[in-house]
């Protein structure tokens, strides 16, 4: 079976691990992760939800924070900090600056982000196919109000210096009407048997995926299932910082209300099928009213066998949607 | 009194620290640091020599090791390494790469090589006016036989990856002759009351200095005496590495031998007055005989009482021989 996933960082990477575990032993799986938070600080390119989910799959990752490197110093960020460059909000580790060093150089070299990614996965083997969803620069910012005023700023900056409690006003996705599918992208949601959606941001992680041109076209013609985990449980985010970039844009902080953003394939938007959490059983008649097949299960990933079920839950409900056509 | 000092890295640095220690009230210290030994590694801008000069008076030097931070730690090294990136071999610290960025950051951003060695040190307030010899790109390669034919690499690998143990064949000062001194560089030779060349290498270190074409000429029209110490002592050099350096050009391993690559001013050259080491005393004479001063006194930097000795006695030398013209 061909598995694509589309991913952000720290959730869809917990939710990938799963599927690993859980897949049969012919199962291949295809990673298409958001670079829309991708941010160039210091010079360098940083991928965040790229190295989250390398890291993650290739036992790099540090499982307490959920992001960046185990046995991290941060000396090069302490310096930063001490000649006065104001982005040092930025966790910058040292051994994740060998990342973004390899990176920068070899996008300077005149190689593509997929072929970075292909190169620092050499050393990873996070055993899927782990793919950026462009090779063009796309950013995520996010606008808020100063002093009465309308301020753009990334993404990054509004979920780390910020810490997404201030009111988000706009999301511009800076690049993304330019921005063409990677290689293999295509290819890797046309040719799935399944396709799923982790539990990630629907706005600054799927949304952007799903907002290249090229890949919105590659969902709406796959013969593949598209099923999604939601973010949201009990009417909370499960990261709770994206509760403000929910509700800015309008999204109703409920299982439903991100679904209902994603829209149904039926009606041209993302979803097949969508799993909520069973404290929100009650919103299933919902979604079939929105045209997808609902399923309430536990959503909480909180050790390997909750995740590895929710992985299997998940393809489970793909696989009796079925293919379309 | 205006003191203006050509300076390498470590032997430069020591020399220097004990200038400052020793110095009136109203003298003002100018360093005009070499850049040739300048790489681009990882993407990154790093100036070994500047950044030496730097971490040593602003007392932020590793003094066991003589280069990089106090307190280093090495991790994005070895992530390099991780990652199968060849020139891992370069001594990079993580405290040390904050500075390559924020170096590499400005000149990325249109900056100067002058202007972003001003920002680096306002934080580290090295108690000098750090200049360096140039703003325009200049690298030391070093020609070696590899299997019969000759490869030039850079004097980094040379001096780090192979020990400086390999026969030097040629030494290429790429860019030297297109290299502009930086502002202020003329003026602090041809202003100063007296110019020094601490115990540097003279071919890497004092060598690329004097071979930018303004510097050369600032040299030869200061009516400042220009004094240095040599960096050889009873036939080796003080830091033992350059011996390869200094035989592959024909240099003959002695105090003498250096001072007279560095020639006399009277017939062309860079030298008014040279400092041998006291077990050095009977080559003396033959500095006289070079056109040169000549003094022996110790120069083993060992301690500060013998530092700061050495310092005085460079400058004192330099104030008995006096102002041209």
């Amino acid at each position: 079976m061909k598995i694509t996933v589309l991913s952000g960082g720290v959730g869809g990477s917990r939710f990938i691990e799963g599927l690993l575990r859980t897949k049969g032993p012919g199962d291949d799986v295809t990673v298409i992760a958001n670079t829309a938070d991708d941010i160039r600080l210091f010079g360098l390119h940083i991928s965040p939800d790229l190295d989250t989910v390398m890291y993650t799959l290739g036992d790099g990752i540090d499982r307490e924070r959920g992001w960046g490197r185990t046995d991290e110093s941060w000396n090069a960020k302490e310096e930063l900090g001490a000649y006065g460059i104001e982005q040092a909000w930025f966790g910058l580790g040292d051994r994740d600056i060998a990342t973004h060093l390899v990176r920068t150089m070899r996008l300077q070299e005149g190689r593509t982000l997929s072929e970075v990614t292909a190169e620092l996965c050499e050393r990873w083997r996070p055993g899927v196919r782990l793919l950026p969803m462009s090779d063009d620069r796309v950013e995520t910012h996010i606008g808020i109000d100063r002093d009465g005023h309308r301020e753009l700023i990334h993404f990054q900056e509004y979920w780390i210096r910020l810490r997404a409690q201030v009111p988000v006003e706009e999301v511009v996705i800076q690049g993304i009407d330019d921005a063409r599918p990677a290689p293999g992208v295509v290819e890797a949601i046309t040719g799935a048997d399944v396709v799923l959606l982790p539990p990630s941001n629907p706005v600054v992680s799927i949304g952007p995926i799903a907002a290249v041109a090229g890949i919105r076209e590659a969902i709406e013609r796959t013969a593949a299932p598209v099923v999604g985990v939601s973010p949201i449980i009990g009417g909370g985010a499960v990261r709770g910082m994206a509760d403000q970039l929910l509700t800015g844009l309008g999204v109703d902080l409920s299982a439903t209300g991100v679904a209902g953003h994603h829209g149904a394939r039926a009606s041209g938007g993302l979803l097949d099928g969508w799993l909520v959490d069973t404290t929100d059983a009650g919103q299933v008649p919902g979604l079939q009213a929105l045209g997808m097949a609902g399923r309430a299960v536990p959503l909480w990933m909180t050790d390997d066998a909750t995740t590895d079920q929710l992985a299997r839950d998940t393809v489970e409900l793909a696989l009796s949607i079925g293919r379309r056509g």
